[in-house]
């Protein structure tokens, strides 16, 4: 008997996840895909040797403590080193209580999903934007709404728009920094705007920040939450793409009362996070030479999303139009209208490379002729081997038609 | 502002989790509470050693891979090994696609409850039976029906009075072995029966076999899945009790379909379990001596809970009862008629005692009088000295009155 039920039939493998699931098989077979597909960081930089020599100091320090049964919350050495990290974002008005620790940023999402949205509620997002959140918004029920963007985000015009028109939106969610996909990054006037539409309309901001340290010049931006007066700013971190992502550590940061709601969900939920991944993204963030391996991956993925842009410009076809990032790990790349990135997919896994097709990305259908090319995960070498050879499959593609 | 939802404001802090939670409060003020509440597994005998190696094994072998973005169905390999550890509980007829592998049991719970709870759902559990899976199907919208237990574990015919009078069971909910709270464990007749029972009335089974190993006579019994020829069963399994919790290890066995729709929802969620945690449970149950590990834990909570059986015979008040366990980590105790377990628990912790209220496992609003004790997380002098302690205080509490 296969089990069943409204909520559970309607959902399908995650659009990307059900990529990088095929990547695997082939994988398994011997076969090695370039994949420009998932937003994979780079595994040769994970900090190996220091959270090896973490590991055995927490068992040193701790014994078997490290590996009981712990608080709902989170590891509170953890959230209170949070406070200080979240002063890189300019985020100041914090306490540790402020803060729920949760199994990567994913949870947070799932379990505001769960929080927040009702029958009927509307979630306004960018367009495009990061499939993964849309999947899980839909799946708890919300209609999802795009805001067309320009080279300063989210454009706030057409987002009053929208809160104008939609009276039940459970929140707005935003990727401020080098969002994905497209890489951009919202304004500071645009932040302090978004916060005063949140307050006007009575709604939330999700702030979804993963890609945020991943700066090519260095300059970190102030998040939405650091001009957050009226407690409307849900604020989600991550160490997925700054450490690793297997560790499964983010946090949410909202006010005190809200965290303990959401506290009562994770009791249901999982009852708590993996103990020694809390310690170890602790301690290396308090012990270690964080900042320096920071920029290590940060002038690595500077370097190789360079390697990209010259490769796509060299060989993509004439009028292909890309967003230059000045961060993070995506690039979004719009080819001519009448390309269909959805329909080549397959002749191009066959050679075995892979993207994300636009539309994956886009609320409204649109996207058909975009792809999201990921530029973390290969290495230099690899992307200017294998981007003229996308490059020739795509104009090929256009001459068969 | 506090986000808020109909959802979300139903949500209490957790019975159980809600006292622990106070216990650390205590012991961040430098005070001890000797607690006979929470199911603490005894730190003491974590393989901490072990799983050292482990971690450097791992390293050694994937370096960053071990920590990267992986699948959401689980490691492989350690699905592998589990369809080869599931013989232990004559579960044959399997293989890794029919697991899940979650972050903790209570995380396969929560699955189920979203994917199976329905508007009007009934769950039907053992009376009484773990809050925290209680919690969690209320939650996500279930009304509870409790069955009562006699010492054959569920009274097969009052479960099928309830399936004839509900027609909206999402399914049937039960720790055959060991039970919590009441260290009961179910007949193999009735384990056979309950299969036929389901499959009569269209229904699923949940068996949540966290205590199983935890057998004093070192006897295993088979499991419900083992006789499960309609697929009616879904099996939960763990290792927080005879490894250790903060792992956060745990896993569904189901038909390779509904394993499918699940882990579209794990992609929701939380997209996958802690890497490296997979592999050292897979590490630790292949490489190390699991079976000799498992033998001086269960004869170390042997001798606790005899030391607590004669304990509670002791100091506690004529007429009191209790079902002596045949392993798990718990002891049911009722008190005489008259007694209120929850009343008295504030003076009882005010002296640095806790145990768990009978009435937090009861769906009816019964055990008034009884409570639950854990055996596995106080030594043995420590159950000796405080039993006695807890027996007085119930009797001055009884003479008060």
């Amino acid at each position: 008997m296969v089990i069943s039920s409204e909520f559970l039939d309607a959902l399908a493998p995650s659009s990307i996840r059900g990529i990088t699931a095929k990547i695997r098989e082939k994988a398994k077979s011997g076969v090695q895909v370039v994949s420009f597909a998932g937003g994979l960081p780079s595994k040769e930089f994970f900090p190996v040797e220091d959270i090896r020599k973490i590991n055995n100091q927490i068992f040193d320090e701790e014994g078997g403590e490290a590996i009981q049964y712990a608080a709902s919350d989170g590891y509170d050495p953890l959230r209170q080193y949070l406070v200080e990290f979240m002063k890189r974002y300019q985020v100041t008005d914090i306490n540790y209580k402020n803060i729920l620790i949760t199994s990567g940023a994913q949870q947070g999402l799932a379990y505001l999903s769960k929080g927040l949205i009702q029958k009927g509620s509307v979630v306004i997002v960018e367009n495009p934007s990061y499939p993964g959140a849309l999947d899980t918004f839909r799946a708890y029920g919300a209609e999802i709404v795009g805001v067309d963007m320009d080279d300063d985000g989210m454009r706030m015009d057409a987002l009053e728009e929208l809160l104008q028109k939609y009276d039940k939106v459970a929140f707005i969610y935003t990727i401020a920094d080098f969002q994905n996909p497209t890489g951009r990054s919202m304004s500071v006037g645009r932040r302090k705007q978004i916060v005063e539409l949140a307050e006007k309309h009575d709604t939330f901001i999700v702030e979804d920040g993963p890609y945020s340290l991943i700066s090519f010049s260095g300059e970190i931006m102030p998040a939405i939450k650091s001009f957050d007066r009226y407690g409307r700013v849900i604020y989600s971190g991550s160490t997925s793409k700054t450490i690793a992502p297997g560790l499964r550590i983010g946090w949410l940061i909202a006010d005190e009362e809200s965290i303990t709601k959401l506290v009562y969900l994770k009791m249901r939920d999982d009852l708590q996070v993996n103990n020694m991944a809390q310690r170890q993204v602790y301690h290396y963030l308090k012990d270690c030479e964080f900042d320096e391996h920071l920029k290590t991956v940060t002038d690595a993925y500077y370097r190789r999303c360079q390697a990209m842009i010259a490769g796509v410009r060299a060989s993509f076809p004439q009028g292909t139009k890309i967003v230059v990032p000045g961060g993070g790990l995506f690039m979004w790349v719009e080819l001519p209208e009448g390309f269909d990135t959805l329909e080549m997919f397959d002749e191009v896994f066959q050679k075995n490379i892979a993207y994300v097709p636009g539309t994956f990305f886009c609320s409204d259908g649109g996207g058909k002729n975009a792809m999201r090319l990921n530029f973390s995960s290969a290495d230099e070498e690899t992307i200017k081997r294998a981007i003229p050879i996308l490059g020739e499959m795509i104009c090929q593609y256009q001459q068969k038609k």
